[in-house]
């Protein structure tokens, strides 16, 4: 029972639901009302690189519940799914780029901010490109496929004097935000060890996703980097050090370029340690925190909708509800945001940068069979 | 919130209810029924060795749901506790014992099989003598404080050709046992990672199991073992590597001498991994198979009660549901079967030595922070 990584996210069952918070908030923009000191809401243009499955999936739909952004350009091999993809979008004849024409975006004023959705082996090169043509970039997680290119990827939007920002959808959608806020301020104590999964059994074995140049490794750039991140934002700390074990089934026509499974294990500065997992052959979809009096979880915890929270305490279990976000046109919305205050975005290149560094201590660790310090 | 060990065990609020199946069972061996080849079932005579919290909350109570078992001794260095409990369960004056007159065991016939619930430190001493008195033995885990420790023990009830068994009571309780069923039948296909966490947060620093010298260890020797096994059984196979990190607050008055939470991985042959936690710092009551096309878990899992099942398959999540069966009873009358059969019970000696096998690897993994083979 394989699945497409899409089935997976969307495994849950539940249907995203427009709840008040953000109905309210996306009425108001759609009516375009007064905001702030009495200017209209400015929708920042998006231009959007790669038109595969997230991006007409997931991506695009989500604009109409957007308050700050709206699509104004699509980059593609695909000049005519371009343009039938434009045109159910609205978006313009001018805003259809190829990847040739790539650089030419420099030229159009409608583009604020260009959202690279490539394989991962192009994030790095794509991402400059946009900086040098004077672009705001919002890239797809993993950042890049080392932290080679992350730096570079950095230092191109320091340079452009741009703002970068790596697409971490689970930090602008509630139930995440609220693990984060319980594991801080110590609802239940300090955190002892939390524990992230994070994986799908892949299907297709012929997606980019499987092809080592392309995806950088396995399940561990592509779905194990959640658990990662997760393990960093839940604890608010950089882990130390690594140790990591794999398994990848032999003979598997998935698995010929990239690894299965791994567990890694974490260990923080403050004491706290983290045991996780990245799979392509099951699937895992959990982050949990367990504290001195008592531990919470997502369940799902990744996937596009339907996030459920339990909370664990002595003897009781308790669910707890909360609104559910489109996580696209949360992140979407921020990127704008910060673009128009000009604050720094949340999840900005530094964090995937981090996230790489951590990814390659667990590559090394498998490889050496010898537990990795992290950035050393 | 800090637990006593007891509380933490009966910490899933539901109490015991006697099962269709379990009821009819004791109720036919309270009637002393004509079982198997028409003989009335006779019980098997126990002696228990320590009478602390285990041993009266949970063990004594539990032969009331006996079949094939009831108490015969006491063993204690309190006369008068001894005398007051022995009243209460019906075993005689002959019965009583304290640790100066143990090896007279050998000279009461009303005793079948020795029951060690003393702290780790004297498992073994206590079974060898219990076995050089000519009785058969159940000991409590863990089996002892050392591989060595277990070896000489497992030689101890082959030379006097007696029974050798350790109480893993998980092993006798359905919950368990469906979980080992459908991993072993591959309900969901091949298992890809186990996760086992078993803790709580322990109360009075003053205890035994807070000492090196009685408990052999902190966390891991008495609850993170749990996990180890469960690893194990539900694995079917026996672990080749092990890493471990562990982490114990500093200047916690319980953690003078033991450590606090362990975190460890686990290879296993056939490509199957394994991330569990130990720990005395932080509740932890989970186990959790994750095979190819779906996931099932126990949590509570280790509860002396009240453990329930969840399945979860792409979007489904279901509860399963089973008889609850007193776990101590359950183990009991097996060891009482094993015993009247003349068969090898389910978890002899040998099942508390690859245990220590693998505890020592993790506390060498400790020490040295690297990976270690077991049993190398």
């Amino acid at each position: 029972m394989n699945a497409t990584r899409r089935q997976f996210l969307h495994a849950t069952g539940t249907s995203l639901v427009a709840t008040p918070l953000a109905a309210s908030m996306s009425s108001a923009a759609a009516a375009g009302q007064p905001q702030g000191q009495g200017q209209p809401a400015r929708k920042l243009g998006y231009a959007l690189v790669g038109i595969g499955s997230l991006t007409t999936n997931q991506i695009l739909p989500a604009f109409a519940r957007c308050e700050h952004a709206r699509p104004v350009a699509l980059v593609s091999g695909d000049a005519a799914k371009a343009r039938t993809t434009a045109a159910q979008y609205g978006i313009p004849e001018r805003g259809i780029y190829s990847y040739d024409t790539y650089d030419r975006l420099a030229d159009n004023p409608d583009i604020d901010i260009v959202y690279i959705v490539l394989p991962n082996s192009m994030h790095a090169e794509y991402t400059i490109r946009a900086h040098k043509a004077g672009k705001h970039v919002l890239c797809e997680k993993p950042m890049a496929n080392s932290v080679k290119e992350c730096e570079a990827m950095i230092a191109a939007g320091r340079d452009a004097d741009r703002k970068q920002m790596i697409a971490y959808r689970l930090r602008y959608e509630p139930f995440n935000q609220a693990m984060i806020k319980m594991a801080r301020e110590q609802e239940f104590g300090k955190t002892k060890v939390i524990l992230c999964d994070a994986g799908f059994s892949i299907g297709n074995p012929d997606q980019w996703r499987l092809k080592k140049d392309l995806a950088g490794g396995g399940s561990m750039m592509d779905i194990g980097i959640y658990a990662l991140n997760a393990a960093r934002y839940l604890s608010g700390e950089e882990p130390t050090e690594v140790h990591a074990m794999e398994y990848t089934t032999p003979d598997d026509p998935r698995f010929r370029e990239v690894e299965e499974t791994i567990t890694f294990q974490l260990r923080f500065p403050s004491g706290t340690l983290a045991n996780c997992v990245s799979s392509y052959g099951a699937g895992f979809n959990r982050f949990r925190v367990h504290a001195e009096r008592g531990s919470f979880e997502l369940e799902p915890a990744l996937s596009y909708n339907g996030l459920r929270m339990r909370v664990f305490r002595g003897s009781t279990v308790e669910e707890r509800y909360l609104p559910q976000r489109d996580h696209f046109a949360a992140e979407m919305d921020h990127m704008a945001q910060a673009v128009k205050d000009g604050t720094q975005p949340l999840t900005p290149g530094e964090e995937g940068l981090a996230d790489l560094r951590a990814i390659e201590a667990v590559y090394q660790s498998i490889q050496t069979r010898q537990p990795v310090k992290v950035g050393a």
